[in-house]
């Protein structure tokens, strides 16, 4: 009997509080079917693993420690933002991805990643065919960004908008209670480069008349300063304080980002990054209320220790989808999250075309923002709130989640060629 | 009989995420004891809610409503950032207090707060028994930073300690698992203009060889940036990457802040707050390595959801204590932390005089900073491990944090009076 097909696992571009458990998903499920799946080999630091064949044996991996990937924010295996560049670009590069995969009799190549991802999925399963050493390819959907085109939401998306919501829940109230003397405006800047999905997360907090936050700054509305500057007057006037959540991606309507014509350093080198501080400076200049702000940059991604329940367990089936899918003979697919219906909340996992993911990106519908550009709508509560729910706090040891660390042993190198990356 | 005298308790200065659990412990306990104390009003927005007769009944409050402060994090009444000038500068705030005090029959007064408080506290007790309207005051301990005297440690500080502990582990996984490709250093700036006790607590994060953070930069050390740039170097060198905590209180050589010096917005002048901008500045002028950064700012303070169990219980029995002290007959005290011993850690309830507290600042004992001045010793570690333990999760709906919000009913004017304050 022919030894069954190893199978390659690649984590891609920036890591979720919930990627490793799509890994513990793949690699659960292929240890259920070692007849079908040989060895599971991940990339050290994503597909450059694969290029440099450097590869993780992850059935050195305990049982234990793979559970514990349930609960462990960040890419167990490291990721890395790589593009593989176009076939035409860049044979060479496809070629020793197949290269390497014929040495290690892999069989089966799963890419956790966003639309980019999904790009090189799908060309490493249309190349291999051409190259006569078949692969079964597939996407397995992961991004904070949520703009995966066909699936409902994307794994990690839910957990930062659990988090963003919770944060900015909390420091309402915090400014509220402080207005009277003190801090009348809190800016949190959130991630978001290019579709307002985190930001719009936010909302979520503002449950009752007064809530914060009072306005939310999406990229998908060009920034105009007056408007805004009037409505943060008037939430003052009404409430007593104004919350604010604002989107790293807010442009101007010149289409520049804020964050990139606002700050300058010591030096007078732009600054990158820090839309909120530039934000602040506005409600300084325009208003003379005192304001504090927060970026919370990485800490939203990768803060396990509020992760959402359902974006957890969708994290966890697309990850055994794709297997399931390899199983079944598919190729070149990704597992997508199917809404059933809103309340309750029922899902189901589906499955597409790579072909139809590749480069693709979903914007934020105009149904889902109010109409004076500053807030959301019921019918963007309706789609966000069971994103969020349900609570799957990690284990704590002295004080602070405990997170596994793999041993991460490398497969012992066949071809031994060098490979510049 | 004579009706008990009532009992006037106000919020003072930054909240915390435990500070209502406080108001609780007093709240609760003087329902124990209607014969001893009458009813408890709060301060709108605390001691000015005093000097403008603004009080709140907080017997309109259910039962249940009070027991939700245990878990609702920022100051339930309104809290003020007023400090009270002294005695001979301004008598006639001390008189109206008394006179405000005096109207509404309160003889007894609590004052949740810092140091500023401890004194405001310790003056109106000398002032009202001059006046010849003796009133019982109490301080009780509240803040993150964590600076007052005598007491082992100050409510409101584990919270905010186990958080910045947590954000920095799960970043510096994250960061971790990026670095080969994208960021190779991270940094979180967090409180502590004067003492870098919230700093501190984010070294507890790191428990084993190559763990973030790698980098602690305390407000008590003057920041050396040749020494600084040689240590992240180092550190991505030996880890792949560099994770690090700064305090908003860091100084150069010459005693300015950091934040001060650094960064000017476009109309050059000097924006306040964003020590982290500055330090990424330095990082990405002399090592080039690219950076991100986080600024936690009232995120830190307000974060309930993964609030210290140590931290909470402690907060409810200060306010507890206070209340019992008054009972007892005890006047200008507060009720204070005593470590009984680290492992395991027991502790209870002492008391000190409000004179011994007011207006002394407790900064971090040099033995608890490593020599190089970049990281905590295991002596530091051993005195904050304890305050982080335990958790104590908030009840959750529609997958965020339920907080209640108290119906604050004023309490009907006697004087009819203004004061301006």
């Amino acid at each position: 009997m022919e030894n069954p097909k190893n199978a390659f696992y690649a984590q891609s571009g920036g890591v979720t509080a919930v990627i490793n458990a799509t890994a513990c998903g793949v690699i659960q499920t292929a240890r259920k079917h070692k007849t079908k799946i040989g060895k599971v080999y991940a990339g050290r630091n994503g597909i450059i693993g694969a290029l440099t064949e450097d590869l993780i044996d992850t059935s050195k991996e305990s049982d234990r420690d793979i559970q514990a990937l349930m609960h462990t924010p960040s890419g167990a295996f490291g990721t890395c933002r790589y593009k593989l560049k176009s076939l035409e670009e860049n044979r060479a590069q496809y070629e020793r991805l197949i290269e390497v995969f014929a040495a290690h009799n892999i069989g089966y190549f799963f890419y956790n990643g966003g639309n980019d991802s999904m790009d090189t999925a799908h060309k490493v399963s249309q190349l291999s065919r051409k190259m006569g050493y078949p692969m079964a390819c597939f996407g397995i959907p992961k991004t904070v960004d949520n703009d995966l085109v066909i699936t409902d939401n994307c794994p990690g998306f839910g957990s930062v908008a659990k988090y963003v919501a919770t944060s900015i829940r909390e420091a309402s109230y915090d400014v509220a209670s402080m207005a009277e003397t003190s801090t009348k405006v809190f800016i949190m800047e959130v991630m978001g480069r290019h579709a307002g999905w985190i930001a719009a997360a936010g909302g979520l907090a503002q449950e009752r008349e007064g809530d914060g936050p009072h306005i939310i700054l999406f990229p998908e509305v060009p920034f105009n300063q007056a408007e805004f500057v009037k409505k943060v007057k008037q939430a003052v006037n009404d409430h007593g304080f104004c919350s604010i959540v604002v989107s790293e991606g807010v442009r101007n309507k010149q289409g520049k980002f804020l964050s990139d014509v606002g700050t300058k350093d010591a030096f007078g080198h732009t600054q990158l990054g820090g839309v909120a501080p530039t934000i602040a400076n506005i409600v300084k200049a325009k208003t003379g209320y005192k304001y504090h702000w927060a970026v919370a940059d990485y800490l939203q991604r990768s803060a396990r220790h509020i992760a959402s329940k359902t974006d957890l367990g969708q994290a966890y089936a697309v990850g055994k989808a794709a297997v399931e899918m390899a199983i079944k003979g598919e190729n070149a697919m990704m597992p997508t999250i199917v809404r059933k219906s809103n309340k309750p909340y029922r899902w189901t996992i589906g499955q597409a075309q790579l072909s139809r993911m590749a480069n693709k990106e979903k914007m934020m519908p105009k149904s889902f923002i109010t109409k004076d550009g500053f807030h959301i709508t019921q019918k963007c509560r309706d789609y966000l709130q069971p994103l969020i729910k349900g609570e799957c706090p990690p284990p704590y040891r002295n004080g602070l989640p405990h997170y596994v660390r793999l041993k991460n042993k490398p497969v012992k190198k066949i071809l031994n060629t060098e490979f510049k990356i």
